[in-house]
């Protein structure tokens, strides 16, 4: 059945490359850790209780399963070996013509890894499932507690990093302790809680334009979110963080500041990017390489004028499908084509009723900008299911201000009172 | 604002004791080591990747935040003084004038607590994510390995007892192998995974009548479910199980066999019945001790004709709405009542298209008892979102066979390959 491709990753670049090859003729093996494609842009809405995990991940293989060259193998990935054209998995190893790669990043602490439990970050369901166990035990201990110094840090939640992932989870904890939680508790009045929200830069949501980024400020200000710009963090630790403005006692900080590539990247001996990322040519293969590319979050592609492109959805999946037309060139013996991204815009939301977008020179803000965000989101959801439960869910938790997933379940460390 | 009644567990039984007596002259706390109310009979369909976690629990918090007299402490109970009328929480202690009981059971190993890791039972959420953990992967690792005697192990799936539970839970993983991931693998077949429900007795669902109980055999053997009568447990490790009648190799183990109490009955130093469960007086009230009434699972209450109510949720909800009346019978000067159960009947589901329903000489087997178990589970389902999310799960489930909720989360112990 032809060459085989195997595709690292099951997220937006390498299930758009998988579908694209589907039914071709080469032999595809598809290589998770996890069995489920996750829609990572609505994930902080399971880490703040207005989904569940299930409404957002569906399992790779069902995704695949109507194409018979496709196969889907749960597994880690431990490295590269370029020259005998293998990877190391857990539990064997895997051969391939053409790999493409498309495994994403994880968390970067600045080189500070010890700050990792202390402030959790937000890739995975699981990572969503511990923020919204912190976030919710975080008002039950405050309830409990009759210190009030501890009942403050309690009700103090930090957010590290004001880009998309940072402005949605404390525009999304916020609207919780305002509104949700509001009636529940009887000790505390949970919309006295603080969120706060750090951002090393001079303004939120830096890669919107200005007026934009303001639109948000201003939006996540209303919501009572305490915005703090050109604030560095220092050090993050269980009692709280030291930021270059003073210290701040906290018992939740959560992580989106900063993404770094999984020692997969260096595993492969190539030029990476300052960040990690592995530097590929213009077909998205690795210098030298060419039956190895690069996709998503973990490729660092410059476009002709010079810009890297940054890590989003849109990118990955066009690289995706990019990169599986590449393959069926090699097939036919055409030469492949440059990669070329076509840039349809990028878009936030803060709360329940205001978003930016920005699409060129258009623009949206406030309930507009939400509308474009619910619907682009809406339609981009994987699979029919989930699109009407999520929409179901929004539209009840819109009108009521109910967040129907507020479960304290699992637990890594740290049990209930 | 009167009394203080403390009421353990935030079930059936005492989430009905709550709702009684909100807006009442009395003050209410509610503690349960669970932040959620959980529909407990609907919990094996999260086992088996047909529901996600968040549509068949409810917070505690949001049920009673409309009753300004009630509020709910997240913590576990530890111990009871019944002297000194104070509960030994993990933070603290709370002191109370009525007691109400209502905490459920745990799972009994008829003395084998080693068996436990390799035979999870089904309680809580986090109980029912381990177990689609186990299944799915079970899949997952057929797939990989090259060992045709471990393929069989991992494709064998082994359910001991077969109460209702038992025969819910055997049922849908036959479902969801030969329907819903039939197509999702290469390597192996899904279709010819082994299904082995276990009974030590001479019939599934003893409860119930004996002509019921040959429909639900006749429907688990048509769904492939292979149902050993008359067979006992003798072993179970990590390669299996020892039963009575010979050895039988599997990796996937669960327990649906005996409930005990927990620690806490034992505590109390009064009579328990032979399952640990505390007997009662006709007031549901602990003998010599009017203040402490214990109801639902944890409860042995002996009806006037000598028998003991089963652990089933109408009986824990009629007993948490009676003891909330007995507690204002209290507070009016006016003496108890007796308890007296209303048997409504009890059913079961086997599949996507059978149950079984009896109420009293009445009985419905087939399609139709299973029009009845959905009617009746979705009426009794808490709160608006949460039925209509699961209605739409359970159409789009039924019309297409898939299962939305088919992720592998988490994880105690075994990393996947």
């Amino acid at each position: 059945m032809g060459r085989h491709v195997v595709i690292v990753g099951g997220g937006f670049g390498g299930l758009a490359a998988a579908r694209a090859l589907a039914d071709q003729p080469v032999t595809v093996t598809v290589v998770d850790r996890q069995n489920h494609h996750l829609f990572q842009p609505l994930l902080y809405q399971v880490a703040t209780a207005g989904l569940s995990p299930g409404d957002i991940a569906s399992p790779i293989r069902g995704l695949l399963a109507d194409a018979p060259n496709v196969e889907v193998r749960l597994g880690e990935v431990r490295g590269v070996d370029l020259a005998a054209k293998t990877l190391a998995l857990g539990d064997g190893s895997l051969g391939y013509d053409t790999l493409i790669l498309a495994s994403g990043v994880g968390h970067s602490y600045f080189g500070h890894p010890e700050w990792a439990p202390h402030a959790p970050g937000l890739k995975s369901i699981d990572d969503a499932l511990e923020i919204r166990r912190r976030v919710l035990l975080a008002f039950e201990r405050a309830e409990n507690t009759q210190d009030a110094e501890e009942r403050k840090a309690l009700l103090t939640f930090v957010v590290v990093g004001a880009g998309p992932t940072g402005v949605e989870l404390s525009g999304a904890i916020a609207e919780l302790a305002r509104f949700t939680v509001a009636r529940d508790f009887r000790a505390i009045d949970p919309t006295t809680a603080k969120v706060v929200l750090v951002e090393a830069g001079p303004r939120v949501l830096p890669a919107f334009l200005p007026h934009l980024s303001q639109s948000a400020q201003h939006e996540l200000t209303r919501l009572g979110v305490d915005v703090r710009l050109d604030t560095k963090v220092e050090h993050v630790g269980p009692e709280g963080v030291r930021l270059s403005t003073g210290e701040l006692r906290s018992r939740t900080v959560l992580w989106a500041a900063g993404v770094a590539s999984e020692p997969l990247s260096k595993s492969l001996g190539v030029e990476l990017d300052r960040m990690g990322r592995v530097k590929v040519g213009p077909d998205l293969s690795v210098p030298g390489h060419p039956e190895v590319m690069v996709i998503g979050d973990l490729a660092c592609f410059t476009t002709p004028e010079g810009l890297a492109l940054p890590g989003l959805a849109p990118v990955a999946l066009q690289q995706g499908q990019h990169a599986a037309r590449n393959v069926l060139a090699d097939v036919d013996g055409r030469p492949r084509a440059r990669f070329d991204y076509e840039d349809k815009g990028i878009m936030a939301t803060i709360g329940r009723a205001a978003g930016i977008a920005q699409s060129g020179a258009f623009t949206l803000t406030g309930l507009l900008g939400w509308l474009a965000w619910l619907f682009i989101h809406l339609l981009y959801l994987v699979g029919f299911r989930n699109r009407a439960v999520v929409l179901l869910q929004w539209t009840w938790a819109w009108f009521t201000y109910q967040r129907g997933a507020r479960l304290i379940t699992g637990g890594r460390g740290q049990p209930p009172g």
